[in-house]
């Protein structure tokens, strides 16, 4: 037994999930198919509540909204961040406490709202407009809502574009100098109680110290809104800790996410004689190395490449398409073998772009092996589709070598079951 | 009335499309909302069959695979390019007959290999692998299955590198010095019997003169292949023709398309003394421009800029946030009315990418207005996903002032339809 990458395993040349042969997962269950390694899930969650053993940490269910997983880190304690009126049913559905889910989003729909107040859990508020909308809605209920606003700290978190969200010029929250007057207003308004605080700097982050400059700008603010009057219960400083893609690669752990933070959380929260809940919202860190997508080599080409055409394809994926992002790649039922030649691994979409890894270094590749995507667990099956006509794909749960299929492979009636053609076309 | 682009028009400040109201399509179907025109797509389709009079026309079922349009395409006497099982199941289901249909793909299954021979349909085969592996399987079935190789002639069209089908190094194809051995060594084997031949350079072509390139470097090849003593029934030049996102921006029209490839294809074809059936494969010039997605605003924030978050994400339109494309925002229940600010169109998933719209004059927004973006029938839903734990919106196919739901809303139910927990977390 000959350890890979975190919790995988190599056992007679087959790559090992959680005491499962990949191989026959790949037969048993069929490819594409992701594979998560429950205990793995369960550790990752661990290192965090250890690294802040004050701390609430609220799962980022967008990463991974599996109910599966979501059960899973409810039994563990955890919380929720969720970002629409289906991500907060699921979690609810899963067994996460109202008291322990935060409602986050730049634009929900009056009715999110609406069913925020029905449910009664707490609201990230993005804007002044919001607010407003939020007070009415609580008002008609009859309710109070407790709420935090989401600050716009303009730091960089040295991360993708696409998901560097504390920009000055990002879509999210509302700009730092004008917090105080939106707290100020907020605490005149019915319907509303504002008792909370909340940043989100950005996704896979491998420097720390933007976290500590964020701790530094929230709590100027809490210190400013405090002055106030206003009594805050928690300060959410979000999360967007990275993870390691390659193998090479090191990134830092929940330890040094809580060296960035806590000390400046706690030197500043006791000057202001004064004790909020910190939350978190890892999400990526939480599954993102828990999973993997096995998918079969279908063809086997010597072009101006070797190209290695597999049957997954961005719909199941869109990592590296979207963001050029690096999933480590294995050949299951060759792992541990020399590397002989250089592949570049294709998936069957008609785009130039659905390539998963360009010119890796891999053992004869042959049609019927099965490649194993790496840290597929995070923005892998929650952003999939069905274009180019293709259902979407079976996950299943590994524990101790027990398998258990936690979402069904989707069939042609997935495809067609919501359309209809008008009889004036048949 | 007042016509704004293309086929839409304004009436009583309102956008109309196809005599119908679209804030009453909004009040009535509900936001998010796609709408399609159904006489523009047979406009569409009946330009390029004009221009390309004694060519098929094989409607390529990617860009928009709703089962309402291949059946409209059906009767109209269009084939398909299909790219996967579930593309050939819907065209044939839509009234496709099986001699229109080419079974397209770099990496197909097994199965679906299987599936092209029992329903009889011509395949492009991408690689010899492939060639060896359909020779089996159709030589167990006991038939003979006509084919193209999908040569890759090495051709830039000057498009987004994403979507750059045709260069040397693309996934596709069989390279160009390569083809005419494969037709050497396709002809020697059962069960497949090498009748065509097919190429496509890319998507969104705004210059045409990479299709005169094409046509000759596709010709050269058929003129070594007639040599062997290969008869083609087909030639099939893929397509890729774009279309004017921008209001301003002009672009080919099929007939400018059809100058840069029959004069070459005619002259050719006549000095070889052969006679092929000539195969274009439009999907975004038949689909593109037919279709608006109305969105609602719910919320407009003052910050770094100003935004609009709106009910749709790239969740149902991605092309904004993968390929940095602009479609056409128009607020649809203002249309025509004078432009006053400045703003950013933001949908609600949390990654800063998801912008539809950056820096547009608009007329003043406000909470509750429903903004349509325009030209959203190509690669718009067929690329949607539920990322954010969002169930997608419905499809409504409108023809001079009678609407029909052509797919319906998900809601949560198709969130969790496919989802098991397994009885050891219960």
């Amino acid at each position: 037994m000959f350890t890979l990458k975190n919790h995988l395993e190599i056992r007679d040349n087959h790559l090992v999930i959680s005491g499962m042969d990949t191989i026959e997962l790949a037969e048993k269950y069929g490819t594409p198919l992701y594979v998560t390694n429950e205990s793995r899930i369960i550790d990752n969650f661990s290192a965090y509540r250890k690294a802040f053993p004050d701390a609430d940490i609220y799962y980022a269910a967008k990463a991974n909204g599996s109910l599966a997983i979501l059960r899973m880190l409810a039994r563990q304690g955890a919380g929720a961040d969720v970002f629409s009126y289906g991500e907060l049913y699921m979690a609810l559905l899963a067994g996460i406490p109202r008291e322990k889910i935060l409602f986050n989003g730049n634009s929900k729909t009056d009715f999110e709202l609406q069913k925020a107040v029905e449910t009664g859990v707490r609201v990230s508020v993005d804007s002044r407009d919001e607010m407003h909308t939020l007070s009415e809605i609580a008002q008609i209920s009859g309710k109070t809502i407790e709420i935090a606003f989401r600050v716009n700290p303009d730091v960089s978190p040295r991360t993708h574009p696409k998901i560097s969200t504390g920009l000055k010029t990002s879509k999210f929250g509302i700009p730092a100098d004008e917090v105080v007057s939106a707290y100020r207003e907020a605490s005149g308004l019915s319907g509303i109680s504002p008792c909370g605080i909340h940043c989100h700097i950005g996704s896979q982050i491998l420097d720390t110290s933007p976290f500590t400059e964020a701790t530094h700008k929230m709590m100027d603010l809490v210190g400013k809104i405090t002055e106030l009057g206003i009594k805050l219960k928690f300060v959410d400083m979000g999360s967007g800790l990275g993870i390691p893609y390659k193998k090479e690669e090191t990134a830092p752990t929940p330890r040094d996410h809580a060296d960035a933070i806590l000390p400046v959380f706690k030197e500043r929260t006791k000057a202001l004689g004064i004790s909020p809940k910190l939350i978190l919202e890892p999400g990526r860190y939480i599954v993102g190395d828990t999973t993997i997508l096995l998918t079969r080599v279908n063809t086997v080409k010597k072009a101006a490449k070797n190209f290695v055409g597999v049957d997954a394809g961005f719909n199941l994926l869109v990592r590296p398409t979207m963001y050029d992002s690096y999933h480590y790649a294995v050949v299951a039922n060759k792992a541990g073998s020399e590397p002989e030649e250089t592949y570049t691994i294709a998936g069957p979409i008609c785009e130039t772009g659905d390539v998963f890894a360009k010119d890796r270094m891999l053992p004869r590749v042959e049609k019927g092996d099965i490649i194993a995507l790496l840290d597929a667990g995070a923005y892998g099956f929650s952003m999939s589709s069905q274009y180019n006509g293709r259902p979407r794909c079976a996950e299943v749960l590994v524990k101790d070598g027990i398998a258990d299929i936690i979402r069904g492979r989707e069939d042609i009636g997935d495809l067609i079951g919501k359309q209809k053609i008008p009889e004036r076309l048949m």
